[in-house]
């Protein structure tokens, strides 16, 4: 883990990305020893005795990117939990408490950072996680990097890494809704009321699929999983990457509102769909003899299962529907490039 | 926890100060039922199972406020990690796993994020612990928010609520080097180049007392602990009310370069040493028939354990040297106020 990457010496934060980034930090890390979840997998965590590991995740909000001006102070504070326990979910791991670092600007007031902790406290408390510390400074830009804590057996945690050739892939719910929300709010796209609240809704109140997660987890029918966070065609990537495998796509169920920003805005829908970004549904590849059973779990807690292709021996990650053949590409919302 | 401080409403983060913001924030949080440690302790924890707690700490530096211009981005990342190591130290609690939020301006090279990993890998390393995991974001100001996780049981932890009137004060080492050097690093002052070394390296290359508070925890003497990273002064005025107690301090030990520098400043060198700041000693107090026993286990690790005092029925914190009688005043370094 000591090479140094000689060939990227001289590069901006833009010209690396935040993949690339985080790629060069490990390079230059330690590495633990017995690592129960490599790096790059949306959680980390360490093991405290036979089997049992502590899961660990940070993820970081800042106004200069993540906040567009239409979300409150307090829906900023919430989606900070929000994107955490997504990841949580994605592992099929209960978040029990949650630690938060603060960067708060000079000009904020006493009324601004009780609309931050109500937020705070009100995502945490949705997912049933209690806020128990934190650290607070001050900072040029809002800052509210949230830490989650929970505890797992490390043969429940579902990894990106597990996905078998002939297992179907699926996911928790329909796409597209945060990527035409995001047009909206940073582009200036226009919409029907009734469909901008669901798009702008799906950007600044956004929901963990916590449920799903565990569900799925208990089920033991999952061989890999991931959360969409920053599009589902980078998570794609992403499980086969880590899998070694391909997928084969025969449908990408797609939000009517979405289909309909689309329409009027003369945008493809299935580009915001598979390039999207902070959408919180979960990405999973299943054993298929037991498909039909976790589909019935799931909806049995209220939630949905969607099938929407095969797991590939072959790397590649086409989508085949109608008989119209293509290739999804390996991009998505990436930090510092985006 | 749900009052609304009314008074509060309007104030801005300079008029409330670090220590009001974190009330604040507390005030709109949900208590976790069977907190093991308090808020607003060094540290936070939950309980996972019977007396046994994962510990958790985040502490976030940030350029704006916490890193001098002569600090390297190697020194500010291992700070970062060294500032949080010190609170564990000061509850006794050895970390096991960093995560690490980052932040970082568009400006930054690759040859930058390399000096941060290697600067975050060698304060992990320094005391044992890993960095598993984090995650990287685009701000204006660099920002480093580390998360620490460790294991303890619940009876072992030093709180700052447990000292008792009879028992002795001591701490873990000498005083005023942090303050002199940040009167060097931030206003200019002088030193003759030999003074300045060990003052500039007190700010740039901190150490935390971990082997001393881990010797301190396995010793069972400590009655309450807390690390003086905001200060001598402020930290005795936590450790009173935490544990509802006062001191009277018989002295206070001064670096020697802190004596030289204040003469040729003409400054107070217990000024220095009492209301500096990001000085990591840890500040105990033990009950005084098993003190000498203790300073014998600290000097056998390397340590060293000095007698300032002893804990008072009476509230005061007050200084008796010499026969001159002072109080000390509740101040320190405070974010937004500082």
């Amino acid at each position: 883990m000591k090479n140094k990457r000689k060939d990227s010496l001289s590069k901006s934060t833009t010209e690396l990305g935040e993949h690339n980034i985080i790629g060069l930090i490990q390079d230059h890390l330690d590495l633990m020893p017995n690592m129960p979840v490599p790096f790059g997998d949306d959680v980390s965590a360490f093991e405290i005795e036979n089997e049992r590991v502590v899961v660990l995740k940070t993820d970081m909000l800042t106004n200069k990117t993540d906040v567009p001006k239409e979300m409150s102070l307090w829906q900023a504070a919430r989606k900070t939990i929000v994107m955490n326990v997504s990841d949580f979910a994605s592992k099929g791991v209960k978040p029990t408490a949650i630690i938060v670092s603060l960067g708060l600007p000079r000009t904020f007031t006493s009324k601004d950072i009780e609309e931050i902790a109500c937020g705070l406290n009100a995502g945490a408390r949705e997912y049933g996680a209690y806020i128990i510390g934190g650290d607070t400074g001050e900072t040029s830009d809002l800052i509210i990097a949230a830490s989650l804590f929970g505890m797992a057996q490390k043969k429940d945690l579902m990894l990106r890494k597990g996905a078998k050739a002939g297992d179907t892939l699926a996911v928790t719910g329909l796409f597209g809704k945060t990527g035409a929300g995001l047009k909206i709010l940073l582009n200036g796209f226009k919409a029907t009321p009734k469909v901008k609240e669901k798009l702008v809704a799906s950007v600044c109140m956004p929901k963990a699929r916590l449920i799903e997660g565990l569900t799925l987890g208990a089920s033991k029918t999952v061989t890999a999983s991931i959360d969409s966070s920053d599009g589902l065609a980078w998570s794609l990537h992403e499980l086969s990457n880590n899998s070694n495998v391909g997928f084969t796509i025969d449908k990408v169920p797609i939000a009517k509102e979405v289909f309909q920003f689309a329409e009027s805005n003369r945008l493809n829908p299935l580009e915001l769909a598979l390039y999207g970004g902070e959408e919180y549904e979960l990405v999973v590849t299943i054993k298929t003899e037991v498909l039909e059973k976790t589909i019935k779990e799931i909806k049995n807690i209220g939630g949905c299962l969607i099938p929407i292709g095969t797991v590939t021996k072959d790397l590649k990650i086409l989508i085949d529907i109608d008989g119209k053949k293509d290739i999804i590409e390996p991009r998505g919302w990436e930090h510092f490039k985006s």
